[in-house]
């Protein structure tokens, strides 16, 4: 399934190293304004460059090949495409029968009966969030007054996170880190219960973003060591505000009113210079992998920006359905 | 929406204190055996009565209302139907103005205008959750060596769950606690991405189970700490078999042929004896409300059955994708 | 698929000489007034009784399950079961082998293995269709100034239904019919193109109508012999009312303003009384089959309240797509 | 909705006058071997430049953008783009304010707030099929041995249908046609009642092509005039074969293992020269249109091949589910 959403539907395609990635927004409002400088900001917050991301640098010009006329959008669907320039096949091509630990390659390899498209990941790329962060971007305008901001709060443990990177990068090695969003502004009633609760949304939705391996809500993996009477957040206004907000701004399954808050676990980058054991799946043979070529020490400083954009796209989905 | 599924379908009703619950199921294969004393043995252990859990004690005996003939499915929908039989409407009547802290009480009076069932949380009840428990009774039988088990490990941060107990009854107060479950005889191969990745549907399922906030696959949050040459788990057989299992049994959304592995947190019961405080919805003024009735101090003692069974459907539906 | 719908959902179930049949509708407004009593007129025009129907009466009453609270709908998923109680299953067990020309008989049991209810035709008995019935009364609510209606307009090639039946009763055979449907004070804007046309929803959920095998709007098919000058209804005003109404009240998929309007053809009664070609499956061997019971000789005599109540189902749930 | 379909999902985009058109396929099956000519002699039958058809020609070259390695379906998402060259936009831009009867623009321009893209039709234009023709050309070949053909088999009324043409043409009119599609080798069993029936399916399609106005399957209409033992297809052989074909080999709404068979009525192409009576939508006075620029005199002549694409996307779909 790479479509997501019920009224705001998403679709996502493309591979690494093939001709480009892109995506395909179908329910998108009619009369949003909308340009490909509109993407600017956020697809560089996406970008590699920053000391402890990757070198290869695309130039990522998303194109608006449908759905926007005069300026605005009109209500038939959006398909925002990226060309695939910067791609260096070659370094990929030895990796077809020594799948990477902790990458696709094997169960890619093993689901589509070896027809997938190994280079770089291909379909599995982290290169495919260029998508949920074009998707955001127009989400952002459906979403109205509701902000969301996510940040990297935590790298391989440390929440001074820059020391972590020259760390890492002195051992060649990766690390993960934590990820925080909020959403404020969002009004009371968002999520569809039983089974489309907010929670249930967003964590499908997070769980799409290569990497990431937990999520939690409010006090999330805390609130097992709490009793019910602090756990609960008081109420204290008409309006639902509370005294505090354990529950990440969701009752039920539906927003609150309060903050909307989660955190999420981004795995350390998978890719690292040092070898690993994995087996060479011709022979069977247990062999070691040093993976060449342009890597992220930590893939989670990039991933700020796809957390805030795919959020906002659950949000827009989910407002619409709250009309 | 109701409705989760995509060939595996499941669709939930019902209120705590109307007139029963029930789950209907479509997409269901024909010639399962199927009859109701199948579901006995996982409603019995979702069932209240030991410490920690409610008095209250519903006979919980499924009907098989449709879509099973001469004791074997029939490829037609089933629907299963339980009965409210011991529910008591008049403790919560009172509640209908003063939205219990930590409940849906506040969310759905809003969403629904008004118009939802208060009474016992209504369509918000855990007591839905038998519907969940029931459809993985079947869900079992179609994922066939797959074995899911699902266990509570830690309650109120304590992993000697009845002193954890015994402490919580002693201070009239709740605690939550952490379900670690496990499914073996997993295929390679489950999982649809990019969108639809077995984190995101076991999430999405998971989150679906009141009380639930936080999810974590593998070394979960434990990642954000760890080196990637230390969290990569190094592939030591062409089958796919893992030395470590920090992914969980999952690479790139699909399932690696490795024991699938995953942690819900449960908070603590919402319903406590303790006052707490609340607002009075008609007057605004802020009011101290202590939960009277029934309640379970650690409601995580009956989740495991449905996180076991809630899991066992996701996995039906992606067995039956994955053909 | 046993469900239907974007936001107004429905899910089918049950079987003909089952424990009952029922429809569940999940996203339904919160707020309606609903009670079992609003259900009788439209079940009262679906009812055998009338020459020409069956004599199988079955009472019909429609039980409401779950999702009402006070008399009103509190948004929650409406269940609407009806019990089977006048069932003869005694009457079909010889057919298991000898499967009837014209019914699902031959296809059901291939498809399901052998292993549906063939009881009455089980899950593929136009019983099922009550629960279209008890939906479309709660849809007809929420279309609000929409007015639907349908009516039989000729049978076997006869506008003077009455004759028609007669004759066909004296020949002891069964004779179809062709149903015209009407919608007035339809909105400008709904439908959902490219692929959810007003059209292509409605037809969908036409030919789930058991017997339904051929639907046209507006001039239809006699738009094959038109001219492009003729075929074209003038537009005489800004809001969009046309002269002529060839279009059946649809342009480019979208409902125009003016009356919605389609014919479906229903297929004579495919239980006869006198002796068909059939082949018995487990010889081979081809038999003549008279087909005993209870049966309708005119069976589109009752489905135009199907129609009716059908429709409503589809322009609810398009209706509440369009906001 | 531009999306349709469960397993084999079609997501179609693009505008008439814009930089192109598309189609995206989700749950391609990987393996099949797929390049651009494969493409050519379906998109040249459905092509201008025959007596009777626009003599817009497009080179209508389509690039395979993701999905497709080494010459084969990797098992990701297959976007197949056109793009658009020999668009003639001010022919178009006058009629902004007077609305083409028989044409999409009166309700596109009031369903999308005036924001639509009217040029050509935008959205609403026929040249999107070129994406349903593309998608069938893959469906083709999941569908294996069912073989799909449609042929135009009468126009304005008569079924020497050159003689048609150039009678339309001498009178500067249009006229419309109507199709049969047939399948051959079809196994018993597609189709998932209660409502994705065949019939459900294939109309549901049919539908979303521009200028359907009708469909029946079988008998169809004709069904109305017989009486049942007429009707009722003869079982002559154990596999299900019959004696006549009424049902269109569809019984319950799953094939019956013989040739399934269709008609669809195409209305008369609504541009036309001569004057038409519409509105100007600014100052609500009546107008008389004559609609210059390059038209087909009867686009029936081009649309059986989208036809025969489209239903192959349904079959496919019907196919994957059916496994």
């Amino acid at each position: 399934m790479n479509n997501y959403g019920r009224l705001f539907r998403v679709s996502i395609y493309g591979e690494s190293h093939g001709k480009g990635i892109g995506i395909l927004i179908d329910g998108c409002p009619p009369g949003l304004e909308l340009e490909e400088k509109d993407f600017a900001a956020d697809l560089l917050r996406r970008k590699g460059g920053v000391k402890g991301t990757t070198p290869r640098l695309e130039s990522d010009a998303p194109l608006i090949k449908s759905g926007v006329f005069n300026g605005k959008t009109t209500g038939a669907p959006v398909l925002i495409a990226f060309e695939n320039k910067d791609a260096g096949s070659a370094d990929y091509d030895s990796l077809k029968d020594t799948p990477r630990p902790g990458h696709a390659d094997f169960t890619a390899a093993k689901k589509y009966s070896g027809f997938n498209d190994y280079r770089g990941g291909g379909h599995f790329s982290g290169r495919l969030t260029l998508g949920l962060v074009a998707a955001g971007v127009i989400a952002k305008k459906i979403i109205g007054p509701v902000k969301v901001t996510a940040t990297l709060v935590e790298a391989g443990g440390d929440t001074d996170i820059e020391r972590a990177v020259n760390k890492a990068l002195e051992m060649k090695d990766s690390i993960g880190g934590i990820i925080q969003c909020e959403a404020v502004n969002v009004p009371v009633g968002l999520g569809e219960p039983f089974f489309d609760s907010v929670e249930s949304m967003l964590s499908h939705m997070m769980f799409a973003i290569p990497a990431v391996k937990g999520i939690e809500f409010g006090a999330g993996f805390g609130a097992a060591r709490m009793k019910g009477s602090e756990c609960n957040d008081p109420i204290i206004e008409a309006g639902g505000k509370t005294g505090t907000n354990h529950a990440g701004g969701i009752n039920g399954g539906i927003t609150n009113g309060n903050p909307l808050l989660f955190r999420v676990v981004v795995k350390p980058t998978s890719s690292v210079s040092l070898p690993q054991r994995t087996v060479n799946l011709q022979t069977g043979e247990q062999v070691d992998l040093a993976i060449r070529g342009r890597h992220d020490t930590c893939i989670a400083l990039r991933v700020p920006v796809v957390v805030e954009c795919a959020a906002a796209v659950v949000l827009a989905d989910l407002t619409m359905q709250n009309k």
